[in-house]
């Protein structure tokens, strides 16, 4: 039995003759020992999840890529006959299908544990706007495990699931992956379908990926991956897309001018400049950019159009049963009710400018690396200033979907105080393989462990052999 | 000197020693024949018009596209030294700097007459709504204009300009071609830049192209084309892509279901009839579709989101001097003051929906054919009803900026009583060659004459040779 879910150690083992039904036993053991009651916000019946396995075992892998791999769902995307509640039991409801995305993993072998708390509505980065609790953090327990995929990051750092879905409109898919030291994929916008996935800002929305290593959320992803045929925001990729790492001898990087980095100490200060000095060790070549314009466009995420999108979602709730809605959610929500379109034409317009800004940007420019967030902070920190210390994790991530880029979070390393901290990949729209491949060799230099688990970070996989014609670097339009 | 200003024409007229001078000169003399006071807002001065004539006679075309070729602007688009008033007088400003459109089309050789009228700020569809009278149709002087691009469309059919700009957001680049027996191209979103250009909706407007024939417009369009670095709604084209005519053995063809067709006559429904007849005889299949989707999202254009980007446009003179807009604009951009920013959101998220529609049909249809609309009006019409006889014009038009789609009106011929007709081909984005081969087609077999100038319809261009590699049909993601 793999000590670590990682994709290579499950597959080896069930090559080597292991069993689909001892993983899934060892999956149920680690969520008993871990003990969390604010982690699930629905079991799969491990009598089901045993049953999934066998009939797994008596199948045996027929080429699967996510083979008797356990993970778990973030409660705001749709699994067959498991209610839907967005951590807000007044807005439950029963899907009787599967997410597009959850039945692609599903088709691909992987069993589903169940679906994990989050800040309510994926309205927030800190993970304790739930009415369940904040899900315990395995790295550091005085640490919010960050949100809004909260139970996302926190099971898959914690070594019961292999991967996880999360969900990412302004970070909910970055930031807990550093609060974890894991890895978070925040896939280009339309690449995955959000069919079946609880809007958001439905314009902004992805599913998003959690993994212990870089390669694994690639290769997850490619299982995901592909327009579905009713999704209105879906987009094909270009031919040739791929997740998983791509070979490059090179990188052109950017970094914000350093008058524009905020952090929470100088540990944190110390720990992204380290990441840097790793980059340039890898082959990088780091110049410095002024991104102010991407944190004014981050700044109209909460206080204009876009939090209209959230409240538009959501009206019939909040206006027939507001009481339901976390205070703090209700509160942002409720902002988003008088907003003018006038006004709203004034973001949308903005937000083309940031968009061609950064097609500039990365028309010179292999990878803008940015702190996932300026720092850990505590629980405490965040029942002191809900809103504020929420905001401040957002400081890096929240302009990434508006301007229509792709991300990667990877672990960096920890502070003296043992506070993770992290690095994320910013690139353009299907720009995956690029970022995977710088990913996975940080990852392997950051001198961290795999989540809370203590196993080895693996040396960055091997990339594949180019197709024919193949280019060694995605070219983007 | 040839009678009809053609692209071909004047090139041959170039090539056998024509002077430049001489097309000016016949340029304006044709002006001063035609003596329309509703039709030039700005006239570049006659002696600099053959000043120009002048210098490209001495320099010879040098390979230029557009060699000597006279061309007039709609007054909501940039040309340096010039005021553009958008047919507001109070609006006016006067740039330091060509559009870039423009800058192409002077660099390549093309010579401007002057800045035409317009339906006040490009919203309207007929022609009248201009505090400087409406430009006189030349094709039957009864009937309105067409709009929002009324003076271009009408200096080509009188034989003024061998071409002109408009632009085209809910359908001012083909109402306008219909009525003026012309051709009309409505490139896709993003191919030309709209820097220079008076905003209606910035998100959904283009730069149109009218001109005598489908091979004319395209040629221009090339000219036109291509991203403008400080342009923030530019996109780049997928490449090979063309606009002239590409050649294709077959045509899926879609039109709407029967009943789903609106007509002012008989007379317009058997004109439609007949080119759907023409485009079956050319090699087309004809397939019936539900365009009720896009005839809903249409009604969104006027009632939701996108009248109060046109009011965002305008707001502050709206706000500070009303009274210099024209009342029945004034009463469409009052309209979206008020808007709310949640209810814009439902008419985002039903636009997405649209697009996904349209890239459904558009997945097994090569064009969709619709008439251009569904009657020409008279001048009394307009005054009878400014709004409703206006709406109605737009019936098929409307929706196609919103779907992200591409179109080329072209004529179909006359209603017994002199009233011309037309049909648009409406294709997805990028797909401006695939139109162009069967509306040269369609426009060779109408029956028709160029505009009001009597010259015989040229057969279609012979396609050029594919380039190595390249695939008969454009291949659209």
């Amino acid at each position: 039995m793999p000590e670590v879910f990682t994709l290579p150690a499950l597959a080896n083992f069930f090559a080597a003759g292991g069993s689909p039904v001892a993983v899934a036993d060892a999956a149920l053991a680690r969520i008993a020992a871990w003990d969390d009651p604010a982690l699930f916000l629905a079991r799969v019946p491990p009598s089901t999840v045993r049953a999934r396995a066998a009939t797994l075992a008596a199948e045996g892998p027929q080429g699967r890529a996510l083979f008797s791999v356990p993970f778990v769902l973030k409660d705001n995307i749709d699994a067959a006959g498991v209610p839907t509640t967005a951590a807000c039991p007044d807005y439950a409801y029963t899907p009787a299908e599967d997410a597009p995305v959850v039945a692609r993993l599903l088709a691909a072998g992987a069993v589903l544990l169940g679906k994990v708390n989050l800040d309510q509505f994926a309205t927030g980065l800190n993970g304790t706007r739930s009415p369940h609790g904040a899900p315990r953090n395995p790295v550091l327990p005085d640490c919010v495990p960050g949100g809004s995929s909260s139970g996302s990051a926190t099971a898959v750092a914690a070594g019961i699931a292999a991967f996880s879905l999360g969900t990412d409109t302004a970070g909910s898919g970055r930031v807990p992956a550093m609060l974890n030291n894991i890895v978070g994929l925040k896939p280009s916008l339309g690449l995955v379908p959000t069919q079946g996935v609880v809007p958001a800002c439905r314009s902004l929305d992805v599913v998003s990926v959690f993994a212990l290593t870089v390669a694994d959320a690639g290769a997850v992803l490619e299982v995901m991956a592909g327009p579905a045929s009713a999704d209105r925001y879906s987009r094909a990729a270009p031919v040739g897309w791929r997740a998983v790492p791509a070979p490059q001898p090179a990188w052109q990087l950017a970094a914000p001018l350093p008058e524009q980095l905020v952090f929470d100490s100088p540990d944190d200060a110390a720990l992204y400049d380290a990441a840097l000095a790793r980059a340039e060790a890898l082959g990088g070549t780091v110049t410095r950019v002024d991104i102010a314009p991407f944190l004014a466009i981050a700044r109209r995420l909460y206080d204009g159009a876009w939090v209209a999108e959230r409240t538009a979602a959501l009206r019939d709730l909040l206006t027939t049963k507001p009481e339901a809605i976390h205070p703090v959610t209700r509160g942002i929500l409720e902002a988003g009710l008088d907003k003018r379109t006038i006004d709203a034409w004034d973001d949308f317009h903005a937000a083309a400018e940031a968009r061609r800004l950064a097609r500039a940007l990365f028309a010179r420019t292999d990878i803008l690396l940015l702190p996932t967030a300026p720092g850990a902070p505590t629980l405490a920190d965040l029942a002191a200033e809900p809103v504020a210390a929420n905001s401040r994790l957002g400081t890096y991530t929240n302009f990434v979907n508006i301007c229509d880029l792709s991300a990667l979070a990877v672990p960096s390393g920890f502070r003296a105080n043992g506070r993770p901290a992290g690095v994320t990949l910013v690139g353009p729209a299907f720009a995956e393989a690029r970022l995977a491949g710088l990913g996975a060799a940080l990852h392997a230099v950051a001198g961290v462990t795999l989540g809370a688990t203590g196993a080895a970070t693996p040396p960055p996989p091997v990339p594949p052999p180019l197709a024919p014609g193949e280019l060694p670097l995605l070219a983007i339009g």
